[in-house]
């Protein structure tokens, strides 16, 4: 199992639309992230940043083509045309990356 | 099950001291947060902000009393001696709080 902390800048004045949107995930943007093997995936907000926790769960394997596949899902570029004007990726983030995934500090299981 | 997403400010001179003291985290510190029913807790950092992750497993009737005593563990004063100086806690936290609990905005288990 991997983890994953992430952040992203969050525009202020989108917050509404953004918690909205997220509260009434579409049924497609939610399989796919089931299918992907993604779990315990909670996104939270600090000001003008979202914070983002979730889990991998499947073979290491078939990370990389299970993550082409969610990008490829139904309705999920429909989905992130609505998203992405919302959010102010970190210039500091990784080439491939839109959240930044960050360096974490402790673990205990 | 109850999942929480937390901030704090850490000062920037500080963060090695935070890394390489959680890097080897006491046996009483990791023990405690166990006992009190904490699990999948993870700590990552952004910038001058630390953001945590973790679930509380066990019954709503007994988390206030365990809290409680993970507050009272052997050498958690102690821990907190040390890291307190480090953090910067937020303005906007409610009272009784150190780091700040945030709003969930979403959630797929």
């Amino acid at each position: 199992m991997r983890r994953f902390g992430q952040v992203i800048g969050l525009r202020p004045e989108r917050f509404e639309d953004y918690k909205k949107l997220h509260a009434a995930a579409w049924p497609e943007i939610l399989d796919a992230i089931h299918a992907a093997g993604l779990r315990n995936y909670s996104i939270y907000r600090h000001e003008g940043f979202l914070f983002a926790y979730f889990e991998y769960h499947g073979p290491d394997a078939e990370f990389d083509r299970r993550m082409r596949d969610l990008t490829n899902a139904p309705r999920m570029r429909e989905w992130w045309n609505l998203t992405e004007p919302m959010q102010i990726p970190d210039a500091a983030r990784r080439k491939g990356e839109w959240w930044m995934n960050l360096e974490e500090l402790f673990h205990a299981d």
